[in-house]
């Protein structure tokens, strides 16, 4: 049995992910409250651990970047799941019973319109399948929770109304990190590095890749705290750490970097935004 | 006088960076709640608005950069605020006493440390003042807020700790926003562009600004919403927008990319990181 962390409650979207990600096959999951405890739990005890890294509207799930640099795991896969959130609330409540709505930020800010219209009062949650269980325990009855419909079923809470997020097209990507990077024909990689400070570093280090011919996906640059406006930054590139143009772009940049950190290579997930 | 919107109550940091930015002169300030609010008032009737743009140890402040991709503004000035966070009670309130913390998201993620280990539950506020005025106006004695020394003279709590952040070089950059863009002798431009969706174009894009010359000191993808995995790219440069490299750079990547806007182009921030 594979011994998998997610980060969130029964009905989180990173279980959801987990789900999609293994399959069939016979899974024990264990729920973390925080990223930091998924991280800790693959260290010691998991197999494998799944944690959000990116949402198509609001962009990159920072701490995870964060906790990728410190952590010695590596990513071996990903995995995409459409979000639908849905407004859920104890039984026999109204919409026009409704002042606060409880949610994780980043499902709060997605459904900014929606919540703004309706005049309800956000308020934070750890998790979003964690407010529809903290509603479902309690006797709240002028508050709602934003979740998946999975999670209103699994708590018995009513759906009061669905895919209420402002842009359809909304998807997370996750990672799936575990303690050995070993991946079978990788045609993706994640790496962080950080330029040396001086000008034009952050071009000479970028220039290591499209020399080689190595297209990036993607980039973002996260402070290096105690060193104001100094920055790591991370790519993903279209290439698995195996293939000769990616070995010579990484030497390559590590001849012009303080340091370079490959955080793994795997299989990029397949996308089909009509799913 | 000079109308000047700002993100955060009376003792907020940002309404710091106003004072600390337009010095001696004669201000009215104009305190909102939301960032969203802080745009629509300069679009409406403030001379200028003051946001935060990005903290050193917790990066971006995402949604400024989104605002200034749909807005017309433009930005005309940065300025740099030491952040020194304290915790803070009602008179007679000791550290044993609380449970709870009360701040904005990003603060309680800088002391998360502290947080941590005096067993105490985070709860997310709009705002490190606005978690101060709430907490003097309260009858609240198990809990405490997270804002600025000035904020707690000014709603007359008492300070249980100074300086709680985990790192002690915590500062954050704030951008000074108006509905016209000219500066004298501008040596910093901000540029949002989205690159063409094929291989190697963000490259391309980039290559725009090395080939003539002009130093990037910062990069960061924010998602384009209803277009998953494709990015809008925001960069910092070390050049005046009137400087040739510089327009030349930018005709450059007019070619390359689908589109270019130029934010602001200022006059940088002086930083003593031991100031």
């Amino acid at each position: 049995m594979k011994r998998i962390s997610i980060y969130g409650e029964t009905g989180s979207y990173s279980e959801q992910a987990a789900l999609q990600y293994f399959g069939g096959g016979k899974i024990g999951l264990r729920y973390c409250k925080f990223l930091p405890e998924v991280f800790e739990s693959v260290e010691s005890e998991s197999d494998f651990g799944v944690v959000p890294i990116e949402n198509s509207i609001e962009g990159a799930v920072t701490q995870t970047y964060d906790l990728l640099l410190q952590s010695d795991l590596s990513i071996i896969g990903e995995d995409i799941v459409r979000i639908s959130h849905c407004l859920m609330a104890q039984r026999g409540v109204k919409l026009a019973n409704l002042k606060f709505v409880y949610s994780h930020q980043q499902a709060l800010a997605q459904c900014r319109d929606y919540i703004e219209r309706h005049r309800l009062e956000s308020v934070p949650f750890y998790d979003t399948a964690g407010s529809a269980k903290m509603l479902a325990g309690s006797r709240i009855r002028d508050a709602a929770a934003i979740a998946s419909a999975r999670a209103a079923k699994i708590y018995g809470l009513n759906v009061l109304a669905r895919d209420i997020q402002s842009n359809r097209h909304n998807y997370t990507r996750f990672l799936i990190i575990s303690k050995s990077g070993d991946v079978d024909n990788p045609d993706k990689t994640a790496i962080t590095f950080s330029a040396k400070n001086k000008s034009g570093s952050l071009f000479t280090a970028l220039n290591a890749f499209a020399h080689n011919k190595v297209n990036l996906l993607y980039i973002q640059s996260r402070p290096i705290p105690g060193t104001p406006w100094e920055y790591n930054f991370y790519i993903d590139c279209d290439s698995g750490i195996w293939e000769k143009k990616m070995r010579d772009a990484v030497k390559e940049l590590c001849e012009s970097s303080d340091f370079v950190k490959v955080l793994g290579s795997y299989k990029r997930a397949r996308f089909d935004r009509h799913a």
